[in-house]
């Protein structure tokens, strides 16, 4: 295993997060979360599965819930305490994915 | 699409929850809820895929939430405002599947 990255500077954090639409700073927590709605279970789970294949690829797991079409993700690095690049990168493939 | 399965009576839910391991009933609404343990990220995504094909087939679909080996499960018909018996059965299903 690679070193993991180190938790991101306020500035980087507020920098990542003006180009990452739709996401947001978790209240209370050094997190970030955004809600996917889909037109329906298979096109969610379909996305939840490709993203799961990138997950367990960057060995980067989010936290996620979901009923039908939508699905909810919280993004943190716990080994890191807060929020780091993994984080950022989980975002930007998911909302690629997302299309 | 057949007919929707009426809700279970008080009596008829007891009885099958009575047989259901580790479900319980959610407090504040008719559902029931279990959480599931796997070995890891793999396991647990690898469990909800099969998950996902059954209730895309059964037309009936789970909340869940997962955070790594860890996922967590409400069960409801929400067309028949409570639990039915496509509840039970999902609920059994899952079971199996996990092993």
């Amino acid at each position: 295993m690679s070193d993991r990255p180190k938790r991101l500077s306020p500035e980087a954090r507020q920098e990542a997060l003006a180009v990452l639409a739709g996401w947001k700073l978790v209240e209370g927590r050094e997190a970030i979360s955004r809600r996917f709605v889909f037109r329906d279970f298979s096109e969610a789970f379909g996305w939840m599965s490709r993203v799961a294949l990138l997950a367990e690829k960057m060995d980067h797991h989010p936290e996620w819930s979901n009923v039908y079409k939508t699905v909810e993700v919280t993004l943190a690095t716990h080994d890191a305490g807060g929020l780091t690049e993994l984080d950022i990168r989980m975002a930007r493939a998911m909302d690629a994915m997302a299309g």
